[in-house]
């Protein structure tokens, strides 16, 4: 038995410790007991704020999602040339998941062995359409080359940016801040690395 | 009792069959059991070819790895300026990736719990700061902008470059082939997406 101790959580602490969880162990992998151990209360006492272990997922990756989506209401995303506001989605894009790091780690990591992960697949690949159709838009405006294949280009875009969650440690020493990191990404996408453009 | 095949392996093969359970279960959760399913051959018979799991993880990162280390001793990479060093080498890089896929991807997801995962990690960012030092060069020659940090740089393109291994699939139908997407990464890492350079 561990030993519980008083529940003072709410959904949302849980969901910290729950995300924690599942990426430590993989979703797949981790049990209503490892988060009981990794909470320090009851399976019965988790039951009481969520309906397992699978809602603990949707909302975890419901907050990575929201965060994306929300970027493409943004005044910056919505007026302007396309170019412009290709590169500020990057940018933003960039900014929520390092936010959202151990949400949009969970999201990017989710294999589809079930429907909210299958969900939120289909959500996903939603968004890099979005990011996609603006691209296009931007090489229809002349402003992007017409040379480079578009989904091949959105998929590295997005390689580049989600390699994040695989090397970005905020709390490490002389780890490049926020800014600094959307403004690398979007001027290495967009300009590139060589000078004298 | 699994019927075990008539055992036909030579080590290359078996090393076939071995990298793709580790890349299915993980190296950290695959046993020799596993393996013997997969192979369909006994236990022994495995250890007739190798010393045991951690052998076969050494011959396949060390495939991976020899691939990229001989990339860095091609006569394009070692002559020239360097901005036409780091971009024969960043071609090339792909190219392997694409070619010895298994066994990078395995070489990419190694977490080090083993001394062999280890001296992989370490192997392989001997290799990032072999590309870093090129860049670096290239900075000093005045071809790279030296408002980027080359640290973050060389990350976003390795990011970029890895998260192949997430989703190129050489069978899938209008998959784009090695040759248009190395020189699709070349040409957004360096040139990036805007027309007008």
């Amino acid at each position: 038995m561990t030993t519980a101790k008083r529940d003072t959580y709410t959904p949302e602490t849980l969901l910290t410790v729950a995300v924690r969880v599942f990426n430590d162990r993989g979703y797949d992998g981790t049990s209503m007991e490892h988060l009981s151990k990794a909470a320090g209360i009851s399976k019965s006492s988790i039951y009481h704020h969520v309906a397992g272990k699978e809602e603990l997922l949707r909302r975890a990756v419901s907050r990575a999602l929201d965060g994306l989506f929300g970027v493409l209401d943004e005044p910056g995303a919505v007026r302007g040339r396309s170019i412009e506001r290709v590169e500020y989605v990057t940018r933003r894009t960039v900014e929520v998941l390092m936010a959202e790091l151990p949400y949009v780690t969970l999201l990017l990591r989710v294999r589809g062995n079930t429907k909210t992960e299958r969900w939120a697949m289909e959500r996903r690949r939603e968004f890099d359409q979005r990011v996609a159709d603006l691209l296009k838009a931007a090489v229809a405006d002349g402003d992007l080359r017409a040379d480079l294949d578009i989904r091949l280009a959105t998929r590295l875009l997005f390689g580049m940016v989600n390699s994040l969650v695989e090397w970005y440690r905020p709390q490490r020493e002389g780890e490049a801040d926020g800014a600094q990191v959307a403004d690398t990404v979007v001027r290495m996408a967009f300009d590139g690395l060589r000078t004298g453009h």
